[in-house]
This record gives structure tokens, sequence and C-alpha cells, in this order.
């Protein structure tokens, strides 16, 4: 059976005069983007051209919303209800569709940006109130969730598509987690393991833990950086390692049911 | 024939712990809200409540955008250019565009709040970019714009559906527009006149002048308050002026075609 | 020995056309103001507009730094570093002093607001941060901080000078630490107990906790709210019950060396 | 008799996580640093850090203030009045001179931002706002004002200290004011010339308007950029044949009395 996964990057992280991240050059490579809703990133006139630039690659569209925190780019967790965090979804989500819209695409996914990421992953309210708004604005809608996380849990719940999202470069516990970048050996810093790790967690929904057991993590989309030129060099070595080793690369909508 | 005539109100401008205006009470006279969308006011948690409130009421539900600029509740002109507004526009409509999804209504009008609905009015430019955002997102949605303005120009141009908007307790200058607050007179005090200048600008689309011409002043929605108490009131006795008076109020989209 | 306490409030938390609070009334019976400084409320305006009213009422100056989070009125624990709020707070308190320094006054000094204070005031190294900011603002300041608290600690610890705050209407645990209010009993809401057990704290430095034990609770300030009449109305009352009892009621810098 | 000038930069404007500007490199050749006080860009941590790198390189700290308007960089004409001008300017540059405190050294000077410095160039009122706002909270500090402009005028009726900025790379019209960008021939491309310009106008205090006259500019400060490697050479430059032709570079505070 073919095996297939998707490759998202987070783009659209500019704002007003400042300029983050090679979104044309990742998008050259990635098959989803996940685009800043001005939140932790990203502004209007951003947003439209970021999904310009998706729409020229070929890329699918997806909302990237995260906390009120642009001074902390989303990165620090902040104590907002279930009920906040579902409104914040919800409106992000809405303001990326209509330049979707305006440019006659569809937001194919939504992935929750940071620190809202980050706690969602483990705290299944917060994870139920992201998809629940993603469930309300559209039901055909793909939740990208942390693999084996409350994430993905809340999406079934739902009834929503959930896609499961794995890191070639980051180490996993035996509980199938992320271990903590601030732990030694958190980041897997050689390439070509981590395309192995990444292929062989696409094709058999397994990986090896940081403490040498083999745990189950299921990767519908890998996730690729385009904060500087070595990264988008990885997304285009991990691409072409995956294809070489016979995984069709594309949009998460594609294979996701 | 039948006259018909819409109420808007301005609602949802509270935002976070601050509360501003009487929404649950105008809406029960207001037959189209205005909400605001989180740049010069309000804010997610708002937006929803106050969708709510309007299906409550029966009231159709509107986007209200603004400048991005809370601390002057986007009052104060702002040098954006067509470009910039078009894209804060689109944003603001689809993010309050969410919040009518998810709870089964469409968004039926939307009008420019405080200092951009002023600029646009008498800038073609900035009318423009307004009504092409509206144009590109849902080109069966009404632009609610001040009568015998270049948002009226626009909107034609475009192709979209356009409602014009009448003050009841202002006066007119002698080109149709607006006598600036500040002006005497600007204000009509009485409420007796203020009602029936609106009932004759609906039935006859006529309203005299300061300097007491007759000047055509088309009625399609008349701008009720809701700040106060007393602007609640006068929202009461100017429906039931009205319909005293064989002008049916309803909703906008009744009658716009 | 005479006994004095400072009355504080938090004022000046009004934003734009959004108004807070009964700033006003409640700095008539107040002798030490906290003004919000812009992050979690307050604005340049505001801030001008509360120095003012606080000289014309004799009321100390001071700064009320919060979380940058005016949507969440500074109110929800957000992940910042002690670096982070060590600037934050050097930043908002700045801010405020050039308010007082163009009308002639000194900054007295800062209390924490909200999610701000009640964090720190369980962790030292957020604490100290606070503390250093004071430190290499002005070291004849004073840190208005939570009775029994971290705030207290660093304070000394940094040589600088602390007032202890108390709350009349809110219970205490056996560890001198205030009852969560969504417990049981954690309000106190009997005004003449209130203010009973406010004397006893100022002339004694001893409160009983929830669970009936006497334990030290030092009292330099007492917190009076100006949200609404009520609470207005209980700040007179309270200022009336100590002078009754030969307390006297006075700004900290009149006795906090 | 020796012939001084200042060369100021504009520095801090980067935010959060983003990045703006060469500020190390310029703030070698530069002589007073116009730090962004949070409103138009820069933030605590940014302001922190930027004052630090100033005092290492023996840069004279100023406060760089500008509309709220991070979206914009402040660069959009806002319609503020004087009096919310005056109070956003106070605020920034008590702001800014908390963090200058902290590091025991005194705010040298002044000077507005973008669309408020273009503005009050034009609008005496605005002009001194400004310049009330700099007397208010310490009148020995200097504004650095647009040669030429309103805001000399207002230092001048205020009695503060003024020092008048020239710009070398730009063009001059016949009442000395700036040729505005989008006009042909506004930029000096030369830089040769530029250099050349620059030390008549400190010399003479006179440069060849785009028309062919000689008109008077007095030069006490030039301003030089750090926005890219280019600029930054270029300061290294201007500074070098300032010094070669007999000019001294120093901070205003040494020359302007």
């Amino acid at each position: 059976m073919m095996k297939f996964v998707d490759l998202n990057s987070d783009v659209g992280e500019s704002f007003g005069r400042y300029r983050i991240g090679y979104d044309e050059e990742v998008l050259k490579h990635a098959t989803s983007a996940n685009i800043g809703c001005g939140f932790h990133a990203g502004d209007p006139l951003i947003m439209e051209k970021t999904v310009e630039i998706a729409i020229k690659n070929g890329v699918q569209v997806g909302a990237h919303p995260g906390y009120p925190d642009l001074l902390g780019f989303g990165r620090r967790k902040l104590e907002a209800s279930p009920k906040e965090v579902y409104s914040y979804v919800l409106y992000q989500l809405g303001a990326l569709s209509a330049f979707a819209k305006a440019k006659k695409v569809k937001v194919q996914h939504l992935k929750a940006h940071g620190a809202m990421y980050n706690t969602a992953a483990r705290d299944y309210d917060l994870a139920k109130a992201i998809a629940q708004a993603v469930s309300d604005f559209d039901n055909e809608m793909i939740l990208l969730a942390l693999a084996n996380s409350e994430m993905v849990n809340a999406a079934r719940d739902l009834g929503i598509k959930v896609a499961r999202e794995v890191f070639a470069d980051r180490a996993y516990d035996d509980d199938g987690f992320l271990v903590p970048r601030n732990k030694p050996g958190a980041m897997i810093e050689d390439e070509d393991l981590a395309i192995k790790r990444a292929i062989k967690m696409v094709k058999e929904g397994r990986v090896e833990s940081m403490d040498g057991k083999e745990i189950g993590v299921k990767a519908d989309s890998i996730c690729v950086h385009g904060d500087n030129p070595k990264a988008v060099q990885f997304a285009k070595r991990i691409r072409e390692g995956l294809e070489t080793n016979g995984v069709k690369v594309a949009p998460m909508r594609e294979f996701i049911k």
C-alpha cells in the first residue's frame, strides 16, 4: 500500500515592517502552510501575501492561531480558559479564511502555535476548545495535531479529521511525547538519522525512543522549518529522502479522510 | 408601494473587562447589528456574545471593521493606504464571519467604523478598497454606506449591494452630506423633528438641508445608538414612529436587492 | 505608641474611551494610589489625569505595573521570565514617573498588579525581579507587597523599603496567605467584621485564620477598592473605623522607613 | 572657532523576536542614539539592551518616541491631538529614562519618530506639545529637531535646548525644508557629494537647494542610518570626512548650550 505524508511549515510570521522566515523558499518543498493569523505573528497584509505565495507554489493553506502575545511570539504560556481559547482560535481561523476565500481557495487545516500547541498537547479541555472551533467553522477541515497528544483525542471525540504531526529532528520519550528541548539529546542533530527516523515513522508508524525502545508514533505530516537557509535546505533533503524511499509527499487533504 | 427601512446599531464594542453600550437593549429595536471586530473595539469573546444577542433578538449580523486603533476607538484618521484598508477590512470581516458561521447565520452586511467610514465617505479609492473586500468575500453581502457618499459609488461600480444610511439626529448640507458635529445646528436635538425627518427620508428620499433647501437623501437604513438609556429610548420611539406612519421596519436583506 | 496605616487603591485603569472605577471617589478616602501604567490597563492620557486627581486629593502616587495583557486585564498568568518582568516593571515605572515628574511629585511606591502580583507572592525569583526594578530606579521607593509573601523577602534582601499589604475582606490560611477567592469562606462579607479584622492586623499584627488560629499578618497598608459605589462606601467606613480606634491613616512614606 | 557636530542614529527598533537594524555597528560611529520606546518599535528588553550598547560605545542615550502604531512602524500620520501627543511623548520618555537611570546615565535628548516628526515639523501646536513634554520632564534635555522646522521654533519659545538635525543624503528646497522622498532628485545618491554638503552645512550653515540657491541650513546633528551594512559604512565615511575637514564629532550635549 502506498504511504503518504504531508510536509507542513510555519510561515507568514512577519509583522509590519519586520521580516522573519524564508517563506518563499520553504514553500517550494512543503505541501501545507501554517499561516500566522495576527495574534502571535502575522498581520493582514502578510496573511494576504502568504496565501498568494502558498497558492503560487501549489501549497495548501492552513491557519496557525496563537495566543495574543506578539511580544512573546506566542511562545509563553498564558493562562487563558478553554472558552477564551475557543474564541481566539475561531477569530483567527475566520480572519485567515477571508484571505483564502478572496483567492478562491479553502482553508485545509489548522495547527495551533507555540505555547497554545504545547499546552493543548497535554490539556484535553484546551485541546477540545481548539478542535471545537475547527468543527464549528468547517467540519471538513483537518486539525493538525501532535501525534499521541490530547489534540488527537479531542479531534476524534468531536468527529473531525486529524493529521498527526511528527518532528524529524526531535527525540521522543517512551510515551511517544517529544523530549523537551532543554534536555540533552532532545535534538537530532544528524540530518541523515533524522531523515531515516522520519521515513520509519511514515512507513511503520514507529520510532526509537531516547531510551532505546520502539514506540508508536504515526506520521501524517512532518514539520519543516523556514527560519534559515539551512532549515530550508533540510526541508528539501527530507522531501527527497522520503520520495526516494517510496513515500508520496502530498498535501494532507489528499489522504486524510 | 410599501416603504421599508432598516435600523442599524453599532454594538459589540466592549473589550476585555471594559463594557460599553447597552447592546441587549438597543438590539430589541434595531434590525441590523454592526459588530466591532477587534481592531477599534470588540474582542473574540465579545464578538461571540454579541452574535448570540443579535440572533436571540432576530437581528441580522453585520461586520463593523475599523482602523487598528483601540486607544483612539477608531475615531482618529490614520493614513493607511487602500491596500492596507482592504486587508484590514477583509481580516475583520473574516473574523466576524467565523462567529456567525459557528452559530449557523450569515453576515448580512458590513459598515466601516468611525474615521474609516468618514474618510471613505469622501475618498473613492478608500471606499473602493472597502467595497472590494466585501465583494471578494461574498458578493451577496450588503455594504452599509453613508447616503450620497463615495462608498455608495464604489459599491455600485463593483456591482455589490448597497444600503444607504441616514442619520435622524444630524443636519445635512446642500450637497446631501452630514454637517460636521462641531458646527452649530449639526445635531437635531428635537426628537419629534428627528423622527419626522427620518420618515420623510424613508418615504420621499428627501430632507431639508440646514440652509432650508430640499435635498435628496435616500434612506435604506437609519442609525440608532445604544450608548445610553436615552439613546435606546429614542431607538424605540423612532421605530414606533416609522411603523405608525406605514413604514415597514425590517432587516436590509429583506428589501435590498 | 501611635499605630499608622496606609490605605491603597488601584486606580487609573480606564483605557481610551473605556471607563472603569470610581477613581475620584475612592481617592477621597485612600492615602496611596496604585496607578495603571498602560500594560494591563491605563493609557498615557488616563495616567496624566489620574496623577492629577491623586495630587488634588493629597494622595501619594504609585506605579501599578502588570503583564502586557490588556485583553485579560493582567489577571492571567503569563510565563514571562524574571528578566522580562524586570524590564516590564522598569518600563512602566519610568512611564508613570514621567507624569509625576511633570507635576512635580515623586512616585512613592510600586505595587505589582493582578497575576504578576499573585505569582510574585510565591515565586522569589519573580519577586526579586520586581524589587530589583524598584531598587535600580530609586532606592528610596517603597515596594507595596503582600504581607508574608516572597515580595517582602525579596525587598528585604535587596535592602529596599517595603510596606506589607493586607486585605480586610479576605480570609487568611494558617500560613498567613490569602485563601483563594474560589474557596468557600474566602471573602469576608460582614463589613463590621472586616473592619475589626483590619484594626487588629494594624494594631496587633495578627488575625484569625479560616481555621481559627491566631496568625501573624502585619499591616502597613490596607487595600480598598473603587470598582463600585458600595466599595467606595466601604473605603470610607474602614477609614473611619480605623481612626475611631486610634489608628492614624497616612501615606506609607510617612511611617515606612 | 572650532566647529562641532553630532551624529545621531535611530536604534532599538527591534521588537520581541523580530530584529531590525545594525545597532551594534552604527553605534561605533554615531555619537547620539535615538532609542525606540515601545510605541512604533522597541520593547522593554530591547530598550534595556540598546541602552547598554550605547553606553558601551560611549554614545549618548536619547528617546525616540512615535505614534502608537507598531503595525505601521510609526510612519503613518495619525490624527492625534497635541494633548494626546504630549502624553504619548511623556510616557515614552519616562519609560526610556528608567532604563537610563538603572544604568546610571541621563537621557541627553529626544527626537520624535517618523510621522510624528514629519507632522510636527510643519505643525507648531504638535511641535509645542513635544517640546512641552521634554521641558516638563527635564528642562536640561535637548530636543533634536529638523533644522528650520516648527520644532525648532517651539523649543525656542519654551526655552529648552534644541539641536538642529540635517540630512546629508537629502535634497533641500528653497525654504530650507527637505524635498519629499518621492520627488526626483530628493535623494543625494553620490556619497562624496553628500559628505561635502554635510561639511558645508556644519561649517557654514548653508547648503545648495535643489534649484541651485544657497540657503541657510544650520547643522548641529547629522542623521546616520544603521538599516544595512552599506548605511553603516557611510556613517563611518561621513564621520571620517568631517574629522578630516577639521570638524569635531561629539555628542550634542558637549556643545549645545
